[in-house]
């Protein structure tokens, strides 16, 4: 078996460039480099949570509602609300370079499946058009946070150096 | 015909398959490399949404209910109903590769959880033997659509090229 | 600086260990390569569940209640019990060496928003510090299991071979 030199010095020259980079994003970045998303003019969480995260190709959303970025308040009425929440979604997923047509799937939580989902589906139509749609699973809960009407949580693809 | 060393019209005939074949995938997938899945043989959504995705190496499945794509209605029986559910989940997710043992997470949402539980811990038992199992999560929610019992929503894992 | 040779049968004698454990955890690979976690000292699922799966770079944890492992019965007390779900989760993810800090994604369900919101902020205070969190989306839902109070389902980042 032979033995093969390999130069440390070529090593260095490869992997310095890579620690610099991840050294600036570090404090970003966990551990394992899942990155947390705050994207300028996104609403402000108010409690023990972030608004997405990326890990890998994956962007993750979290369940987002009809706030107002600029007032953080619900925007009045339903179907603007519902437009809205699927908008801050769009919003954060486009921040890592994802369309809403890049989403992987949606999970829309409403609290009157007879009353909402139909505008859910208005609104959707609206935003992506004649589809392809994303995988979707509605249901009917007992409760929002600030009693709200409908959340979407969104996943989305968005390979990295793509 | 003048005499060429390659044959424009044989390679022609080689690549113009490719080419369509390409063409005709390309608006199959997002700008992000996101396929829109519609396996043959699949229910057929009536609303903004769609069978399944893949994205990298994985296969997201929408909420899947007991609907027989023959006559796109629900299947009757409870057991019938939720053996149908789980069905139609595993044969999208077959469609790119993934078994239900590549299951990576499954939420089964219920309208009742003493009354369906049971119905779903047998037929995963039914379908999946003595395990493993996907880790799941179960909840008793307001209202599934069509007020429907059961509706489970899986995630597999396929790896591209494997 | 010093050229230093890297000997070839150094690198296989670092490599071919891995190779034999891989192997060795062949039995509890899908077809795909899904891993189904089972780490010692966690809860005993008792039904057609597992506590979680690796798949690729994702650790997939069902979701968790505030069960203790060694008597396998809910914890009492609202805030030590919604710990011990946290807890529960933290440790099947941490036996893939992903840590709190690397969720992607959390959802929490739990029976009586206004109740048990603030506890789960509590808590998450407590384990996560000032952040960041991850994404987190939170409902309200008629029953868990075993009438159980907050229910939390977490998603991992842990890169193969980091």
């Amino acid at each position: 078996m032979q033995h093969r030199p390999v130069s440390l010095a070529l090593a260095l020259t490869l992997v310095l460039p890579l620690a610099a980079a991840t050294v600036a994003q570090a404090q970003d970045l966990s551990p394992n480099g899942v990155k947390t998303l705050a994207p300028e003019g996104g609403i402000q969480p108010t409690a023990t949570w972030a608004l997405g995260t990326r890990a890998g190709d994956f962007v993750f959303v979290a369940g987002m509602r009809g706030i107002d970025a600029a007032s953080n308040t619900l925007v009045q009425g339903d179907e603007a609300r519902v437009r809205k929440a699927f908008g801050n979604m769009q919003m954060i997923a486009a921040s890592e370079g994802a369309s809403l047509r890049d989403a992987v799937r949606l999970v829309v939580y409403t609290t009157d499946m007879y009353r909402y989902r139909p505008i859910v589906n208005a609104v959707q139509k609206e935003l992506w058009g004649d589809g392809p749609y994303p995988p979707r699973t509605i249901i009917e809960v007992d409760r929002l946070n600030q009693d709200d009407i409908v959340e979407v949580e969104g996943t989305f693809y968005a390979p990295v150096g793509r």
